[in-house]
């Protein structure tokens, strides 16, 4: 097949290095965000003269047909086009004739294919962050309904003392938060065009950088040219965001795996959210946690990938660049999926079961910290204060009973500053409304950040 | 959609869930060795009396169609059947009636899965091994023609000694043969039969795990069924001796890409594998090596996702293992297709100069070594006679000369030892043919190489 | 300060760059290594006449005197010394005079510490081993006094089918046995002696390679001179196989992670591997499997560490081999670390808790596939059999009994083929005992199990 | 050795697991931040009247001690201590006794190290910063210098197009200071209080978050307890952008080493920065940008560390956290050590080849799109001029001839617009100038860029 190239060219590629080489079987993903800006650089190379309006004109409407095309899926390049630059290029030809041999003035496909993929990642953060706050959103439904509901709160999976659920989810509220200001970080460093780097060096043909930059929407454009076709800082900050992301998923994935275990029983499956086996007639599965866990690899896969690829690439472009795109449509595919799955999980999926937590928050040593900060606040230095409680701790185990069932006059001979109020203080719902220190879960607490939450939020 | 493992369930998945879950996407790349597994099962449940001959035969007829089918691209799963085991399960009912709801009898997905991919992975390790050896057969005729080709030997980057141009391609051939002999050694560790582990505790059904396993070609059995389910070592390593070959053909791959460069200028490419430029008409680029360098990181990453979906998860079968199949399949592709597209580029797309090689070797200082050597010969101790000769390069420097242009008396008044025939040993030709210790670059060695992996090889 | 190098040099270092470069700091890991090296060296030298008898003993004399001083802590390398080659050279010169310079005849310092690098890895590999064997025997001694132990069996973390905790410990072991096999197949690949390939190129010196590889301990040699200087593959191949073993015991430490808890309830930590709380009186956290758990990330690192280091770097040596060191020394010491705290926890550190394990398979529907397989025995298709229980079990559930909780009455509305006998086929003990399928959790499956580990490791 | 928190036990830690447990061995890094911590703590009791100001006064008397002493390395913490926070608190209650009890009021270790590690990385990312501009600053000023120094430019390490070697050098000074914006944008996420936050939950004890935020210069609080003790996102973040740096850097080792090279030859090293062979007296060999490219590895490995340490964990504070420190530790000096060592290379270094450089862009074809850009000036399709030159360039080759080697008759023979003004336009220094599209290689776009960052950096 005959290439756009080959004229310095004698023999013909070998077929399977021409597939090989070929990225059109993935970034015809950039068909669109690469049509746009052809237009826009069309247009510019009119307004400055570079060609005549009514070309630039034709040049437009001719791209404008293969949008409509390629829209309604009649425009499908194939391998011998190479790649999507490429494929409508001779397309146009095709379709306007020799005028078209005049879209590829004072461009290269290097700085084609940078600002394409900038467009494509501008959209994505967009719909990423849509994405994550809605899941806050459901998050923060959830946890506005369960301000009272006061579940174990742990360190090292081992029950510490206890929270208000709503407290506990409010922590995801916030990792999502954090990955949303990552990405509004992130977008000051994408939302700058490269257009007009041409191959690597500029161009003398006396193109408009800025007017193609602000009718395609960018903020700036890039300063050094050579830097605009080689930079791929953008592609690795978005998959380290995303894989933040996952981070998070995965952490809120691994609880409710626990949470509907058979031993914590904290919440159960519906029907909407699991699965059943092929031979236990019993089996309700987890999936969409266990898939989000399982896909949390695949991110930092894709992070690996795009690091090394980078690694030791002397300027300028370099061909191993085109190993960027299918990570970074990957891990965007991943992560919305991801997202969209949790959100239904959470809406539709998951049923807790407050009973079992009710029961689950009286039968622990979580309120022996609150048995300390009693002495404490009578005085006693809380070194001391924690030693007396781990003895009484102690006699709790070996004789099977927890801290309330406990005789006052039993815990007079471990501190005489017990007094009969103490039972009143170590009641879980007493434990956790006390902890009224900034960002604690005491109810005022929990309160005030759901109002936070629902002015930023909704 | 109506689900296998529906009765327990009342309300159907969530329809986005169902995608989520799904994996016929990727796994019906398994679908003849789930046939091959479900055709082996059948049979041993018909010998083994636990279904009837006839219902044992009506099966194998109903999967062979499917086979047929399948082969013949008319059996095409989609995403209601889930995956494939589902996908074929439901097929035969619906093709051969009630007999077919036998099949799944003493089993279930878990160990039937964990058959399939192993009996994938034997069959690609035996493709690797195919392509490795073919390249290897290529490099070694090209080394078999360059005996007395003389290059540049580097460390640091930096000219160092001269070699034989067959030694240098050698070093490639042996690590192709350790990449072959992994596999070899990771062979045994998947060609062990999983299958009649079941769920992951064995059955009670009178299966005869051994009749499967010899059927489908496997050495051995899991010795224990929570294992034999749970285990995914075969595919980290499996891919983790797919990086390492990625990883020596980066290498080889960087150093093509330096060859042909302007300033190396040590071999050309041919239009057969090598691609233009759309802006700069003289452009001949490596796209070849530049790709495969790339496609490195995408091994890595495949290997850190692996490891990371498998880190921390308890027994046995977890639906996190879902993710493995991606990365293996994506894995294979890419180093098959790696090493195919070496093997063409050095069967037709390189062309050594030799002319600037013979030049190139002339011109430097590598034969820096001989001249201590030489001195060494002569009974002056090594470190001596080192620094002699760095004293001897740091004045050649400052004059702008070469070793062999020095005057022997200069040379003299840096040791006595010096005399005319050093000239004739720190030649290029002399110096590479007198590295004869074992496994050196001197001529005779190289034959000896040779020799050795004619004798493997051809 | 004055270095081995620095005749062709006019300046010296900048004192950062000297810091910098050098890998004193952690090499003298490899003193005894290195000394060992040399001596061979030197007695070959001897041997083969390329230095005086008399030459090599004096060399000898004054290696094995540094060797003393290093086993006492005397010879301390430091900063200046730049590496451990250096500073023993340096050390000889400066102990017995100028034959110290005539130890580096035929040879440098790039198979040197290639050589080093392989003999620490051989002996780091033996200890690895003989730790996985030490671990594989306390995982046995419990396995054996606990064959009628019965515990939930999982798959998704939800309650599959009861098994045998004498079962679920073997699958570790087998895990182990696959680390140990691993470890043997790289043993092949690195037992290969690089010593002599001198820079790159071999040497002209008649050194004799196979004489120093016997006296070293090797299996055979390099064949190849410039792969014998350039190739790390061991070191990968060595961290990734010792990922594969923190992978297993990451899972493993997920187990006891979730055993300890408060909600599982299977296993107690005592006092000798656990920690307490600094504010929490009543706390025991597991430390010893959450930083195993932790640290298995630690090796993913090293592993990528050392693929990216390698990727992409012509032949041969590179500087940044350099880099492959502190990787293999962490790896090695973490998993040798973390083997001997689990095999000390499970030695002394936990306490299994039998009545909360014997009621915990009494409460659930993991019988249910028994009941299904009851109705294949009776003729009825597994896939109907299957659909019936999901059923049965869905009533249960909305009535909150198990499936022995239910009237035989109304099982045969279900299904016609229910009998009495069924119900002591479906009690934990029997579903255990009749899983006797090779490899399946029945106790005469696991006997013969125990006996065939107990044959291989005792 | 009696732990801090052995009341609640009976045994001790078994010494393996006392040793393998502790975090003394680096978190004693932290040990300034750490008493800081404190300071502010104790302070804060005193003034909300929840110890007296007297009892207030006295800990932070003894804390400053502490201070003073560990800053003269007479506070040498080590394994019995366990980790830096007991080891203070103890040290503090022998020096000024019971009061000392009193510190651990309200707070927790979880909380203690989130803020020490905070302060810690806001320190750290203020020197890496630092580092940042200085190395910009160098090569700014050899930028300035060599505006009109003219090298080739690359895309496939191909030569493309002449570009100026200022130009180059910018394109790393953007791409440092993206990697000061993004630690920038780090900072906020960062410099947020976690204190208060307790083991998880909050606190009872009246304690004030925001007077010790402010004392220890935070620029806000957490606002939820649970995420503040559980968020290691500003670790990642933080290796995440210390790896682009790395990344960066790589790129440019890269270059150095290729321009080293004998065959490039566009600079030489002084002394001052490469070191010689033990083995080959000529060697002289690039050792820091070696390095540096080496050590990206160790960056990519502690990424993949630390994310797959977080992946899966549940809320809030697990043990496997302690693994965070190393990676951390690690990668900061080793970014800070690369930047220096980088930046001493550049500025005592290297000394570039003004000579060879002016040959090297007189001989190639990189001036072909010039030749193009001719004809589309004269109205020419560019892709018909392309496809012109890419004719002329393929006949040149053939021929032996460079573009202004031809004769003008020949040229009009591919095409009539060809004119004698074209060989003025295809002159090196000529086609540099000519690429005045903002951002481009043309000189006074150059100028432009130099007085931006003159501007910015000096």
């Amino acid at each position: 097949m005959e290439k756009t190239w080959s004229d310095r060219f004698d023999q013909t590629l070998h077929p399977f290095i021409e597939e090989f080489n070929a990225s059109i079987n993935f970034d015809k993903e950039l068909i669109i965000q690469d049509l746009k800006v052809s237009l826009a650089h069309a247009k510019m190379l009119g307004e400055e003269g570079i060609i005549s309006k009514n070309e630039a004109e034709a040049i437009q409407v001719g791209l404008n047909n293969i949008l409509v095309q390629a829209l309604n899926g009649k425009f499908q390049p194939s391998l011998p086009d190479e790649d999507i630059h490429f494929a409508i290029e001779k397309r146009l030809i095709s379709d306007i004739g020799d005028i078209g041999k005049k879209l590829h003035t004072g461009r290269s496909r290097n700085d084609q294919v940078a600002t394409d993929i900038r467009i494509w990642t501008r959209e994505s953060i967009v719909n990423i962050e849509n994405n994550l706050i809605n899941f806050q959103k459901i998050l923060l439904k959830i946890s506005q309904d369960n301000i009272h509901t006061i579940i174990p709160g742990y360190t090292h999976l081992q029950r510490a003392q206890p929270i208000s659920l709503a407290h506990h989810l409010l922590a995801y509220i916030e990792m999502l938060q954090r990955d949303k200001e990552r990405l509004d970080d992130l977008m000051k460093r994408v939302n700058i065009s490269p257009l007009g780097a041409a191959a690597l060096a500029g161009t003398k043909i006396p193109i408009n950088r800025e007017s193609t930059a602000k009718e395609l929407g960018f903020k700036s454009i890039y300063r050094n040219s050579i830097d605009a076709v080689s930079d791929r800082d953008f592609a690795v900050e978005f998959i380290s965001s995303l894989s933040l992301i996952m981070t998070h998923l995965s952490r809120l994935s691994e609880e409710v795996i626990l949470w509907v275990s058979d031993e914590f029983h904290f919440a159960s499956l519906t029907d909407r959210c699991s699965t059943g086996s092929s031979l236990m007639p019993q089996k309700k599965n987890p999936d969409v946690p266990e898939l989000v866990r399982g896909k949390t690899g695949r991110l930092y896969g894709n992070l690996q990938a795009l690091l090394t690829m980078i690694k030791g690439l002397p300027l300028s472009y370099n061909k191993d660049f085109q190993e960027d795109k299918e990570p970074l449509f990957d891990s965007y595919k991943t992560v919305m999926d991801s997202l969209t799955a949790m959100s239904i999980l959470f809406e539709e999926g998951l049923i807790f079961n407050f009973e079992r937590l009710s029961t689950a928050v009286e039968s622990d040593f979580s309120n022996a910290t609150d048995l300390a900060d009693y002495l404490v606040k009578k005085g006693v230095p809380f070194r001391e204060a924690y030693n007396v409680v781990g003895a009484v701790v102690k006699t709790c185990l070996k004789e099977g009973l927890l801290l309330n069932q406990l005789d006052l006059a039993v815990l007079q001979k471990f501190h005489s500053s017990f007094q009969e109020d103490l039972f009143h203080q170590i009641s879980p719902y007493e434990v956790v409304k006390s902890r009224t220190s900034l960002g604690g879960t005491g109810f005022t607490r929990v309160q005030e950040q759901l109002i936070f939450w629902q002015d930023l939020l909704l």
